[in-house]
């Protein structure tokens, strides 16, 4: 064993090994919000739409996270400012866990907007509307914050850590532009304009779903703390983990109050605690803090998960009664409302000597919430816009009576369970075309 | 690139960072065991109860860890004779990281007892008994141990490493307690005390939940091993990792031998080998080892996961049959009993040189075990009686007959399936008041 | 603080505890996909055999992993030409580590038998087979390969990064054998030799599965690279950390091309998406790549990822319609013909200079396939056809047409849904032989 002492391009070394580590590890924790929004979409559809559900959910990861790896990783960086620069294209092997760990962000926002067009819209309508979230809807609100940081104010730079806004708030409003597009299902809606519930299939699912995306969330936040160690001029310290603490603080007691403030707020309005409120309010706390879970004071994670969680009940029901817009999982109370009003709350809840100005930092999260919104809800208007002119959006009637299982991927989720359409014989053996295997009896 | 000797100071930033790293992936780990109770507890109960078990995981988790922020942990160190430092107050944010760590502990703790008071506690009533667990119940119990260290006996320390007694042991005598002041569920026993089954509504989320817990628990046992490096006096080394290694094959063994042990026992007695028994099992084995697996030799994990599994059934039976308690989901059996025969076993199973007197070693386990289930019953049971007598522990039996999925939560888990109760139209519209997305029509 | 300048006894420290924190973490994603094939197999069985594919899992594990502590790792080593050192032999506890992380591989290659045998095998068959691949089978294809390396041609070693030959293609191979000699379940094909398709119950918890899988092989790939750091003569450099980011994108890449490939297949075939083929692809495209993601190109990734899941609804037809063997739950298309199309893929999707003679690395993968294919094959023919000579392959038709979960486990997986069968009585309350508890009523 040589006894010399270390030199300080060991701890080049071991910066890069640890970093790449955790990093490794966070984006793993997000890839799996997959099955959580799976579980939790798949949990709040009718069982005849399951399947469709479930397919949007592979599909979006899929083809999304190839196309951001074709052209959206490539168009953030163009926009930000450093020239087209695609994934394909490194002579490190290693920048592509910093194009991973990108990518499973810009996959959650595409996601959830499957939540609120279930139930109608045509799967190669969804497919290529990820198509472009993925090549160009996405990486233009990367480009002009994390990666170009176009946006401050009065010396205040615009704050999104985790993407509060950049991801969730955006896709909550690409969810709900979509689905006011696309129309609410049929029989949604009376004809004296009185809203029906069609509830979902599975709380089970749903709930399990939930669960999913809370222990994925800690990848999302904590994750973005992405620096173990920061070497400069061969100093070593912690990077982002000198305050990681606070992160994972905060986005846990963020969590509990959106659960906390949905369940009040429920129990207020009907005298008893509603499941899925329970569950999609946790999820709106997390939501509210994700902007800011690097900055907000222990009271403030209090504040604004517990508020995030409140408006939940009562935005949905905005969206439902008055503007009328069917949004299935309510995404848009869950991560549009709430990743925007957790965004504004930043300069609010700080801790003290983060912001020099409030008013400024305020006016540069109002530029910043606004300009996404704008954004996101033109792109996303026009994208689906276009794809209903040519009657491409939205399944036929008779298809959406039927359910999308059928129609659009010749499955049933569940043939042995249900309302008595099961088309499966005593014997247990299924004879017609409808099968859950893939394989075609004559083919 | 400066190329000069490193500093010890840089020793300090790598064991920071590092440990931190570590701390935050197995915190992750045990919080998403919380999924795992979800499913597990889901799975057991009645289809009309499901909703209900959800909502109380949900809350479990809220209320608890907003609890344990506020006062528990600050309890926990105050009768461990640090004085009442609660967890919002401290200068260094990276503190929380041990906070969150220590609260995943105590909602792991909470969480066991909703699933022996299934089907009839009020769930208002359990949200009062998680108050307080998480705010004085538990605190009291690792400051008498973790935190204060006031077991022993003839220089013999009680050893817990992990929580076998401490929050598994707790958590299932805890749950025994509370089920047995509520009582059991109505048509649980006949009139001349037979026992009837109630089964669970799916084994698959049973099962589902049993491997999700099995996966957070590698978090939970490994992840105690919580220095990766230790440093002292400037000299650098392997803190617990020195032995991470025996933790995670110890838990691994225990937790293969506990599922084989409860199969054998079931096989044994019936012929069949019972699919939970085997899912509880496994389980079993896990609490069994949690107490000790840092000191366990390879063949005391067999033989603690064995015996560990091995006692389920007729544990179970006795509960059931013998003190004809209503323990839903056989917490006791699984939780209790389990840990408390991994901690007895301690000395016997341990490594050579790990103690230095069998005897006072065991009689150290002994003490610990008894004070803790003391604690446990006296407070569980003071807490549960109070809220029986002023009537509020149990629902109505009308209630308790329709569900309490509709009583407390106004919702259907499975508004598709099921006994032929559905309120769902042809149509696929429910127009009832009964629905599971919490929004209401005439709010 | 002492301020000396640090030692290369420091540097041997970090680069053990950094590299044990790492194969753990994979160690635990490695073990979680057994939840994944838990649910991916019990979605695709009859709702009255899913408790059998249930504990078919558990005991999977459980079985296996001990029978690989006391028998199989030592068997590979002795194999590998390093005698039989069994796992509990050991003076270093931190070798346990090694041992856990090769076990996750093993019990990988023996969960997935279970899927293609479902739903007609004997559970004592089924465990006696595992028993016996775990302590042999399995351990001899690593043992010629991992452990010894004994295979290569012209220079170039046999190449199989993750195991997607030795793991998938040999457990994918070996279902496919038991599921031939087992002969297929009743009614799977008329007496005109036509299929009949069986639907699986749930393509909720199917999907779920395959996300859940997905997940654990970022373990199972990217923790492939297991070592963050190396130390060679004092030097500290990045181990197979140097390529970790080429891992993570491949497997990424391959993932959702396979989702890809098979969902435009089967959209070619019959004009729909069918759900099934889609998880089973991306599944698919993730197996293609596990034997060569630390040398394949970007390109590489996409083709071999697309192949991997355009074979699936080929290969599955092939078998179903040609070979006429039942695989229920599919694992020869998506781990064997997947596993071995990459395998041979090699040398021809390689970074340039990974092989110095494409055609020589291409004779080495070939020899490499065929020996593990050989074995596996005469192996596993070798120990059902036994099985089946002695009567206790299969279960009886009585037994098959009853569903398993009765007939070998007492239990009903779902005693309150389903086709009519259900033995609940109105108040909830079961009182037959058939639980789901594992008490009964008169022991």
């Amino acid at each position: 064993m040589v006894l010399e002492p270390l030199q300080a391009s060991d701890l080049e070394t071991i910066v890069t090994g640890v970093n790449l580590l955790w990093v490794l590890v966070v984006t793993f924790l997000i890839f799996f919000m997959h099955a959580g929004f799976a579980m939790l979409e798949a949990g709040q559809v009718r069982s005849k739409n399951v399947a469709n559900q479930l397919t949007k959910n592979l599909l979006t990861w899929s083809v999304g996270v190839t196309v951001f790896f074709l052209i959206g990783a490539g168009f953030s960086s163009l926009v930000g400012g450093g020239g087209f620069v695609p994934a394909f294209e490194t002579s490190d092997p290693n920048s592509w866990v910093s194009w991973l760990f990108g990518a499973v962000f810009a996959m959650t926002a595409a996601t959830i907007v499957s939540g609120a067009v279930a139930g109608r819209a045509k799967l190669r309508a969804y497919v290529t509307y990820t198509f472009l979230l993925a090549a160009v809807i996405y990486p233009f609100v990367t480009g002009i914050t994390w990666s170009g940081a176009y946006i401050s104010f009065g010396g205040e730079a615009f704050h999104d850590f985790a993407g509060g806004m950049i991801v969730h708030g955006m896709g909550g409003i690409a969810g709900l532009t979509a689905a006011y597009v696309l129309g609410p299902r049929m029989g949604r809606y009376n004809e004296d304009g009185s809203a029906n519930v069609i509830p979902g299939h599975s709380l089970t699912f749903a709930v399990l779903g939930t669960l999913i995306l809370a222990f994925g969330w800690y990848g999302f936040n904590v994750g973005t703390a992405a620096t173990v160690f920061a070497l400069e001029d061969g100093a070593l310290s912690l990077g982002a983990f000198s305050y990681v603490g606070r992160v994972a603080m905060t986005t846990t007691i963020a969590m509990a109050c959106g659960a906390i403030g949905a369940a009040a707020v429920a129990w207020a309005k009907t005298g008893k605690v509603d499941t899925l409120y329970v569950a999609n309010g946790l999820l709106a706390g997390l939501v509210g803090i994700t902007a800011i879970p690097d900055t907000t004071t222990w009271w403030g994670a209090f504040l604004v998960g517990g508020l995030a969680g409140a408006q939940l009940p009562i935005v949905f029901s905005f969206i439902e009664k008055r503007l009328k817009i069917d949004d299935v999982c309510a995404v848009f109370p869950v991560h549009g409302s709430a990743g925007v009003l957790g965004t504004l709350m930043f300069p609010f809840v700080a801790v003290p000597g983060t912001v020099d100005s409030i008013a400024n930092a305020f006016v540069a999260q109002l530029i910043g919430v606004t300009a996404i919104a704008a954004w996101t809800i033109v792109a996303t208007g026009a994208v689906w816009a276009v794809l209903k002119a040519i009657g491409q959006a939205r399944v036929t009637p008779e298809h959406e009576q039927e359910g999308l299982d059928v129609s659009e991927h010749g499955v049933e989720t569940y043939p042995e369970f249900g309302s008595g359409e099961s088309v499966v014989a005593d014997g247990g053996i299924m004879t017609e075309d409808v099968r859950t295997d893939g394989g075609s009896k004559d083919d």
